[in-house]
């Protein structure tokens, strides 16, 4: 029924992958709310704050030009969420453009502490403590590579990112 | 633990949701693969491609300037999936941008059958089609709005398009 | 291509849908790890733990026989998550058996704290602190249902359930 | 926050973990609607019914005696969906509890054609036709493990199945 894939050059112009950007010492990450967010009670599902929190996790690694999944697929490992606490102030809904704010609060050899808050405009949705480790692919803690430490410690800093770029404001 | 929310206005600058773009008459949604996508055999988890798919046709009706959720808000009803075939050609993994295309192949009073295609890059990644079908918060078909009739006839002409704050290119 | 459906009399012996018991003044409650329970990384997605949750919690309703979807269509009502505190203790694995276990510390007017923890066999996986509270279709808090809180009532006290048609054990 | 966990003995008398059941030529899964598996419109989100499938075509290889996630971790490949059509009868919602039956249509020596649908109880809720192809954890068709081949050639046959344990009616 469906017929075999012709040629398939997309034209130019294509739309830009959503992405982050970091401001100051935060990372701010852009989502919207799809149905597949929301459950019968018309609000986004309490559990998927946290897929949009690794979402923002994910992107900050990105921009700050940490390969992940490279890393994974050398068998160095990855993150993996240690705890976690939320507390949800006010509901989401279809369509609604979703900011989430990443900070790092502490920053360990195999761990880090983040604060992470999702916003619509400046309305807080819901607040996060999340505590990351670094583990091998066999669930072990192991320290994060020097090249992710020093990532992190120039996005504390505040100071000259990796990566000329992404966009950056004062 | 998580302490009061104190004032938070979001500085400056924050970055824009996702979004797509009508390229002649075509839809292309961009999206990224993150770790809640994937399974463990490494590659998107196959039932997400319909959750991509339903982003683009979301994003779709939102440039075309259709508020869904004012509609389903209001008790006029809303588009429902009532049927799908869906050819799964090559994987797609984290951190991966896809682009959706979304053609509308036939449109008729209650229903619209559209074409939506996954790609990284110029890879074809998933193709399908999907008829919608546009019914009452009880379930039952009911003629689509008039606003959507001529958002979507619209597009089909490739002509002007309801809302002129979105990019458009020849 | 799916021709329309004949008839489809299912035939006599239909396995029971999942469900938990109750035993002494916890609830226990099964459930099998399945593809889109993991991610790349080879184990269960942490945000789907509070999924795993609230099965448990919907669960433990229904075994108390409160009938939340009734609640919800008549307009009274439904928990909500408050807020939640979780810790990753060990991975769930494809078709893993986890048992979640579901006690209640502390039961308010119009919310109740809850702590849950998922099981394989004997190790625990995960464990969470969850507040829930009451809330009308707007959101607002509102007092739990008299007949909610007696089945909560005596839930906690290994008294006599509402329903007698459940297993129950010392 | 969380203590460290205690021993954590569970006691006896829990309860099983879902599971199908074999009756003639077709496989009978059970399970249950929850508020992730729902959308705004307050019925079961489309895509879900392809994890349903997905959970009953795993619960049928456990059935079966064949042990895929030893085959994923020996590198020997797993089942992928190749293409799939679904037809979306009547929507399910919270608390309902859905039987999928499942058969297998045609068997070949790389990939299997099964027709899969999703009954609250007599009523079809939906209906799929599912391809789906042994691959390599590289993405590669492979045939697919003999015993894999023997187990489903018994199912087809309606005859002894290669375990013993699990129930079976005429």
């Amino acid at each position: 029924m469906i017929v075999n894939a012709p040629s398939h050059a997309l034209p130019a112009g294509m739309p830009d992958a959503p992405g982050g950007r970091v401001i100051g010492q935060a990372h701010y990450f852009p989502l919207r709310v799809y149905y597949e967010d929301t459950d019968l009670s018309g609000v986004v599902y309490h559990a998927n704050y946290l897929s949009y929190f690794e979402r923002a996790r994910s992107d900050l690694l990105r921009v700050l030009g940490v390969d992940q999944r490279a890393a994974i697929e050398a068998g160095e490992g990855a993150y993996a969420v240690a705890d976690l606490s939320i507390r949800y102030v006010s509901p989401a809904r279809l369509d609604d453009q979703v900011v989430v704010r990443t900070r790092i609060d502490a920053l360990g050899a195999a761990s880090a502490n983040m604060c992470q808050m999702a916003f619509r405009n400046d309305d807080l949705l819901a607040a996060a403590k999340v505590r990351v480790g670094f583990v091998t692919p066999e669930g072990r803690p192991r320290r994060q590579p020097a090249a992710w430490r020093a990532a992190f410690d120039a996005f504390l800093a505040g100071g000259d990112l990796p990566i000329p770029s992404f966009d950056r404001e004062a």
